[in-house]
């Protein structure tokens, strides 16, 4: 049987989802149809929810299960009034925050995930540039300025990953990628040396990889199993070689990724959480 | 006076801090002193948890605020002994679940922002090349691929705002910059008409504008406010003229960018939440 759920949120509905899912995902022999519906932040959009939420609950055959992030107690109250099961995550919390912390909230809607304050913002918008900017060994003078540089072979994940940590933690980092030219005395390119405190290596599975980069060039010899097992064999014996701390990306996403390589490097977020 | 908080996590952390900044959020005249320990998976990590705790515990005039997203029992046990005040989400959420779905949960850990299945997890890589390869007009041939194109004068966020919904949403972005060779008639450039059911305009407040320009080039012509003033008049005036809808992104954080694109032009995500 399929539940519906709902997360309901008066800003982005970042939060409600990503709690939402989390609580869901211990529950993984069940299916559920998640809907987010952000900006709920007037009690007419909130009653055009419950219409929408007691549609679903009429063609299931149980209630849908409601997660809210809502400051506003009126408009809580009008989603409360859905045929669903509600867990409301401000009323669970918010009390107990201000009981410990002796103060009563401000409740500020949609403060979260809003822009409280342009310098600590620009430094997310900077390292995404800066990610760009060094994306693919495209230019190494910068790499001074960089806090990481990613190196593994081409499709291992270095650039989503340097994207993912600029946007998420504003962290600069740059990527480099190591090609067979590298590979001859499985030693480190030379603009990359003076650097070494900073780098760290993706590998990957030469079978995924080979997935991956078919999809990309298909038949090619970039692609093909033999390719990708050389270039996996050369580039872990280089990592190992020279002392280069490096992980295995291939069942991991980037969040682990790059937040398993934040926690042995000891990088910490340059930005405020958002 | 100051309140350290601690989010703690079996995985990513990513959880605990989002929802844990929510909710400090709704305290904005306290400070707070975040920290995220990630990948506390093992009871010996956990009691090197209490001891940090118990260090910072020591030093400050109140006791530390712990939210954790642990699923095991054992390990929550241990993290619960420090000298905190400690929310544990799992506990609070996953049992009235259980008891609404009937079903105990799986206790999995770290099932949240790991890879549940490879074919949903590379549509946001595959995503991310594509913000990558259609990025600032670079091609504009793949545009029939695109869910949404961005348009917008240089620096008004069209790339970090692509980026975000690609890695976050799965949802494949191109963007376009207007310069000043398109003000002329004030129609959308020939490459774009026809698929102008896909563009959403980013417009932005000139004088921060010229701020941001400034930091890439100071004193330029191109930072001048003069400049950043006609180009937003100029654009704006081509927003209305061909009904292309557009969004002031000047107070907006990339998140509120992209959800409300999403919630006004009815986007939904083509990845799971991860």
């Amino acid at each position: 049987m399929k539940r519906s759920v709902f997360f309901v949120s008066d800003g982005t509905g970042i939060t409600a989802e990503t709690l939402g899912h989390s609580l869901l995902a211990q529950f993984d022999n069940l299916e559920f149809e998640e809907n987010t519906l952000p900006y709920i932040d007037t009690v007419e959009k909130a009653e055009a929810v419950v219409r929408e939420i007691n549609r679903v609950a009429a063609l299931d055959e149980a209630r849908p299960i409601i997660i809210d992030t809502i400051v506003d107690k009126s408009i809580r109250q009008v989603i409360a009034g859905a045929n669903g099961y509600m867990m409301d995550v401000f009323d669970t919390f918010v009390e107990k925050l201000q009981t410990e912390l002796c103060l009563a909230p401000t409740n500020t809607v949609g403060k979260t995930h809003s822009i409280v304050d342009n310098k600590h913002y620009n430094v997310r918008i900077d390292a995404v540039h800066f990610a760009l900017d060094n994306d693919d060994g495209a230019r190494t003078r910068h790499y001074d300025k960089a806090d990481l540089i990613l190196v593994g072979v081409s499709r291992s994940g270095k650039t989503p990953t340097s994207l993912y940590m600029a946007l998420q933690f504003g962290i600069h980092v740059a990527n480099y990628p190591l090609t067979e030219d590298d590979f001859d005395d499985l030693r480190l390119p030379a603009s990359l040396r003076e650097h070494k405190s900073k780098i760290y290596g993706l590998t990957i599975d030469p079978q995924r990889l080979s997935a991956i980069r078919n999809e990309r060039r298909a038949n090619s010899t970039y692609a093909s199993l033999g390719q990708c097992q050389k270039e996996v064999r050369a580039v872990e014996a280089m990592f190992n070689r020279e002392g280069v701390p490096f992980i295995q990306t291939t069942h991991l996403s980037i969040e682990e990724i790059s937040t398993r390589i934040m926690a042995t490097n000891g990088l910490k977020r340059r930005s405020l959480p958002i």
